[in-house]
């Protein structure tokens, strides 16, 4: 073909963009990427300094039954090493810390618990009536979408501390408010990365595990492979899809030209283009209703691993409103070198927060890890690395795509509809893991094939192709206990017993159920 | 100045660029403007052709209060005329037509009448304590802002009735659903143009009138006065502000240099436009968080104006899920020449229809007309017309932008807060009639008065204007009844009275209310 003419324009030099390009040179195409960044990787973000060695400021955990980003690492000579969980993780309420082991905070007091187990089990239980590939064909799909998330727990919840943890959990899981999103779109997420306990664990979760070296490392290894056919700095702004060929337009004015196009950005980048012919109704107003997440993650290095000494593993949970971060691991090296926490500021906070200095962020922060680990030492960090994802222009926001109320049930089977010779990758249109470097992978091969099919070189049975689990990281199955499974509701355990019997019994059920050991989660 | 470098270069050639252009020009500045469609107007767009002479597809209505566009419009020659509202309108409702008099169909049972009395009352109560220009900044906002209009409705309202009307009222105003929709914003959209009553009614409300020969006749009067400093076919893709004067980039590759620049465009079109340095975080997350409403508007034209033959004016409010149309108007010439009624397909309707043919569209809105009217006549249509909007690249969807739940708390601030030399302007920017050409105006006067300011021209008390009133379509105030002030809520109600002694009392309120007249909203 002549020059700047390809068998497939790749828009979008992240891991989905990357792993499209990579598998359809491994089936004898030619495609280009044009990545509007200097660097590719996307949303993963590696840098590398004396401070730090090198530090991930943007996606970076990875776990069991994430096989497809695992076994890209493994093909790039890249490590996984787990995240230090060895001591007490702490939760941090009321102002005080709590240390404990397992997935979840415990909750002490037995409405709590009741309340909290019946949170997990109906979220999983709603899950399961939610197909992957097509939430909006759930039975209850309508209903569910014109609730937000703070309307079920309003409906399901009945003590505070259930509900304030379960609104980190939706501001840690998809960096937005419950009152923000979409219940049907929330609990599809949780489902589609396996459910509660597998999104929100460390050890045998999505936070398992990170790469050493950097999770950059990926995107610069199939870098690496596609060498010239990666354009860095090439941020497109039109796509003609009325000639021939389809015919890519970047800012600086270089024309590509293409049979067919992916778009590996997320649905709301689709905005930078400007589309000849115009895009259908529904996409065109699709990209406009998928905001991104709002998150800063922020890593304070110490000289030395303080909170280890004192027993604590690096992992904060913390439920104060003042405080800027609502969760933390630990983010030392596997070496021990390096001794680190990473913070996320979430969603509200984010907004708020986002207008200070560095300077006064990193003060905050390390006031509030003072006050959970109960140790000044906290107050004098060695070094400070920050991240505000919601002023990238070319990511609009961390870690990904949210449904608001409304937009998943009418718009959402539009989201990967191929448009004419426009297909669409990015971890947003995956099925497994979506908002993951796992989903990112998923999509961009998936997208691929799709293109090999309308070709002619596969048979539509082909484009979904499942992934053989990772040797090297293997998942365990999550066991419900009786308890877990049989636990009344609050609201079902008042309905059961008298309310002159309910205080004895509360205390009751909560105290031999602890003492047994019979509630932990994992 | 040398070519292509202006002192401000606007960018969007509706209503509210051409206001701003038209204003620096007059102040003896050089601005030019930028249009990505081969016309102005924006989302007004009146289309000439035999069958109807001209038709309004896009914005059309005006009325008392809106004295910015009224003036425009007097200034280049442009008539107004009374939308007719002289026979009955229609609430078609079960399956049933029931004609009425004045804004809002009257309820017949009469736990739905003090429901639906207590709603408007309670909205516009509501409303009071939201600031017009800070409506983030009202007493409840926090809390209002987490709800959307569904949960209000959830929490206010008793009957299905006055449940099934309040939906209709969202669609109708906003084009989008009550769950969709932030429970603060909306009330802050009917608050700013005048409460329930002005923004829904026709005689002396929102829709009292129509220009004669359309409403691009402003923005090409405009134009005409611009002459060449407007250019068409020019979509923006990129703005740098890293020079001395800020460069703005077409798609097809101009460059204008200028001063400054205005941003006459929806929020969620900055979307389009690559920004050197990027948007500071709010902005670059509130231009993704407010999308446009969807609505396909539908003229269908017929030999003779049969419906006010049979006394009914042409307005029908219709509450029936299968009809593709939510609520209706006369749209016949006001010399009586093409007989037309004008209908819009609204929100979750316009989703599940865009699909359609036009044909198929054309047929059922026949089909629901000839069953409100009662008469076959309307199955016969001389002609039709029709406007998508949600395929509009560059509207996004119309009328105007929505807010979800959580976004104007969160990033209201920065609605037309300037970017360095970037300024803001649209009538989403406005905080009387925003969403309305009115809107346009008064956003795109205050934004060239804010450069005027910048320049030192005038002071910053100089920038917010009011407007005199217009002495053609004077304003007439809304009077409550002492009815509409006082009816008890359906709550409020049931709380007063015994429920033993409701049904009587109920039966005998609403009949003497009804039967007094003491009831309706006009």
């Amino acid at each position: 073909m002549s020059e700047n003419t390809y068998d497939v324009i790749v828009i979008g030099g992240g891991i989905s963009g990357l792993s499209a390009a990579k598998l359809l040179v491994e089936q004898g195409l030619n495609p280009v990427v044009l990545e509007a960044r200097d660097r590719v990787g996307g949303r993963t973000f590696t840098v590398r300094n004396k401070e730090t060695k090198w530090v991930d400021l943007g996606g970076a955990y990875i776990g069991p039954t994430q096989n497809r980003i695992l076994r890209l690492a493994k093909q790039y000579g890249v490590q996984t090493y787990k995240v230090n969980e060895v001591e007490s993780l702490v939760h941090y309420v009321k102002g005080k810390s709590y240390p404990f082991k397992g997935s979840f905070p415990p909750m002490w007091n037995p409405l709590a618990l009741m309340d909290y187990n019946n949170l997990w089990r109906t979220m999983d239980e709603m899950g399961k009536e939610i197909p992957r590939e097509a939430p909006w064909r759930a039975p209850h799909a309508e209903e569910w979408d014109k609730m937000t998330m703070q309307q079920l727990f309003d409906k399901i919840l009945w003590t505070s501390a259930a509900r304030r943890f379960a609104t980190l959990f939706v501001n840690v899981n998809v960096t937005s408010e419950p009152h923000e999103v979409s219940a049907l779109w929330f609990l599809w997420y949780v489902k589609q990365c396996g459910g509660t306990m597998r999104i929100f664990s460390t050890t045998n979760g999505g936070q398992e595990r990170k790469f050493a070296g950097g999770s950059s490392q990926i995107s610069e290894g199939m870098h690496g492979e596609l060498g010239d056919r990666v354009k860095l700095q090439s941020p497109v702004c039109s796509i003609d899809q009325t000639r021939d060929l389809v015919e890519v337009k970047t800012v600086s004015g270089e024309t590509y030209k293409g049979r067919y196009v992916i778009l590996a950005i997320p649905p709301l980048l689709n905005m930078k283009i400007h589309f000849n012919p115009e895009l259908p109704p529904l996409r065109n107003q699709l990209i406009s209703r998928v905001p991104m997440g709002s998150v800063i993650k922020c890593m304070v290095y110490y000289r030395e691993n303080f909170w280890r000494k004192k027993g604590y593993c690096g992992s904060m949970v913390i439920d104060e409103e003042e405080s800027p971060i609502g969760l933390t691991l630990d983010d030392t090296k596997p070496d021990g070198s390096m001794p680190c926490i990473m913070g996320f500021i979430l969603s509200r906070k984010c907004r708020k927060l986002c207008e200070l200095s560095k300077e006064e962020r990193k003060k905050m922060i390390c006031e509030i890890y003072s006050r959970v680990l109960g140790t000044d030492e906290a107050l004098h960090p060695a070094h400070y690395e920050e991240k505000n994802w919601c002023e990238e222009e070319y990511s609009g926001g961390c870690y990904t795509a949210y449904f608001p109320p409304g937009i998943l049930t009418q718009y959402g089977k539009v989201l990967r509809e191929p448009v004419e010779r426009l297909y669409f990758a990015g971890t947003e249109t995956a099925t497994e893991w979506s908002g993951y470097m796992e989903g990112a992978v998923q999509a961009g091969e998936r997208a691929a094939r799709e293109i090999l099919c309308a070709m002619g070189k596969i048979t539509p049975s082909q484009i979904w192709k499942p992934e053989p689990e990772s040797m090297d990281v293997p998942a365990l199955p999550f066991v419900t206990s009786f308890w877990e499974r049989n636990l009344p509701s609050v609201g079902g355990f008042f309905r059961f017993v008298g309310v002159s019997t309910m205080l004895s019994l509360l205390t009751a059920t909560g105290l031999v159920a602890y003492r047994k050991g019979l509630l932990p989660r994992s």
